[in-house]
């Protein structure tokens, strides 16, 4: 089970312009679950959606019975990225549909074992983490938004799920502490059993009780448009961790590493294109690849 | 055999103010490789150049026959850190004796096996190249001064050597290319079998025809000056490479391990109080730990 935004994306980078992509987080981490495990999308679009891109979602194999399709526009983004392709400005933010958005779960989705909770309003993953299981295994994804304008909400869920994933720059603030390793600690306080911590194209951190394991990140050829790359890394994680039926440490980890993999190839193209013509076969070659790089023996 | 700097460095942070600290690119990286081997030193000080620091050279067992010690002031440089502690600013550099450096290999270091030319003119390193042995393994450190003022004497370094260690800020500078397997790619046109490239907090990455290698950086709890990080991971390598007494991919890989996990120990004091109380059971113990962190099985 997948929550979050579906928008329609304007992106410029210092070499291309694209006008209504497909796009949110939603988008991003329900295509990369799907390939490891039927996954149920919970959203919002409006009656302006092109019918391709409900296709598409379907070519990947989604259980779309949680995508609400209401009367009105849909989420729209758009930025501009620097020249180093990684920081990033937006330009506009019209929230249409997505500013009444109340995730509806269709009853067999709370049955569901894996719960991510992609990055919207607190309020809203804990009303969907109300509907999971308590022994569903439960993942939130926040942003600094959500940090500014409404810590107390984040608090109370952060509280409550296995795993909080967040930028580097996000524990920071969400924490006051500069040091990563400081900060995941002071956030597994908070009570969640795992902390990622992501570090763009540095990778990322896994924190807990177990240690630490660091998530390379695996360098591509080419970088064409970084959006969607952290929920792709949540999406392929999740899915994969699913695909796996438990969690351990081993799995974490595993899981940990297709979420990079499946990034690499995100990145690697605008929008879902990278995500399209991808395949598990393709996904496990650059998985060794990666195993590789990390080999010291 | 380690060609470089030593200086008497002022150093600011956002945290403390230390003035005439033992330091220079040779001092870190001696020091490192001290702990795998016997190293023999190649630099310039002058004649105020503090007993207590010769001493300290000598407590790390190094061989000093190559140290120059002139009358003259001992090469000074100052610099302030900002608050993320990885960007500084030059405050002043006072070459003094440095100005006039011409290294001196004594006979019995021309022998040795492996060359750690650290960041000097590369018309000096050139030098000090000329006299190892075409059989030894030799490394090569620079930075943005020599590309930016002596491209061509670097080229033919570059060319001439079997390694080269720079920074993700230099590799880009000196290929044109942003992107760093593109960069690698590039600079291993020029020559070297090897090259790694250090992105600070982030680790290093290594290229070669073998492929690439992800060193991940120790996470520390408290960065208090990463002065000399680059060098003592130059020296660290060097030292365990020289130790394993060959070169394999498997010997190039765990030496750069030593490397990350040396420089780790180096960032949380100033100068080299973070080497002086080191012992390699510590060092051992620290590389599990890492290890332990990149495990995914």
């Amino acid at each position: 089970m997948v929550v979050g935004s579906v928008a329609l994306d304007s992106i410029e980078t210092p070499f291309q312009r694209k006008k209504d992509l497909l796009g949110g987080s939603c988008s991003y981490a329900c295509s990369a679950a799907s390939f490891f495990t039927r996954v149920g999308m919970v959203g919002i679009v409006g009656d302006d959606f092109p019918a391709r891109h409900i296709e598409l979602y379907n070519d990947f194999g989604m259980d779309l019975a949680g995508l609400q399709i209401v009367p009105g526009k849909t989420f729209r983004w758009s930025g501009v990225y620097e020249d180093d392709m990684i920081n990033r400005r937006t330009l506009s933010t019209e929230l249409n549909v997505f500013a009444s958005f109340l995730p509806e779960l269709p009853d067999e989705y709370s049955k569901a074992r894996f719960f991510l909770l992609g990055n919207i309003a607190p309020d809203l993953q804990l009303h969907v983490l109300s509907k999971a299981e308590t022994t569903a295994f439960t993942v939130a994804d926040t942003m600094d938004l959500w940090i500014n304008t409404a810590r107390k909400p984040l608090m109370k869920l952060i509280s409550k799920v296995n795993m909080l994933m967040l930028n580097d720059s996000e524990a920071r603030l969400l924490t006051g502490r500069h040091n990563l390793k400081a900060a995941a600690s002071a956030l597994l306080r908070m009570g969640p059993q795992y902390i990622v911590i992501k570090k763009g194209e540095h990778g990322a951190m896994l924190f807990s009780k177990a240690g630490i394991f660091l998530v390379p990140a695996f360098p591509v050829d080419e970088v064409v448009d970084p959006t969607g790359a952290g929920d792709t890394f949540a999406g392929a994680f999740i899915g994969s961790l699913a695909k796996s039926g438990s969690v351990s440490e081993h799995s974490v980890r595993e899981s940990l590493l297709y979420g990079s993999v499946v990034a690499s190839f995100c990145v690697q193209e605008f929008s879902l294109d990278g995500h399209k013509s991808l395949t598990l076969k393709a996904i496990n070659t650059r998985l060794s690849e990666l195993k590789s790089m990390i080999k010291h023996k």
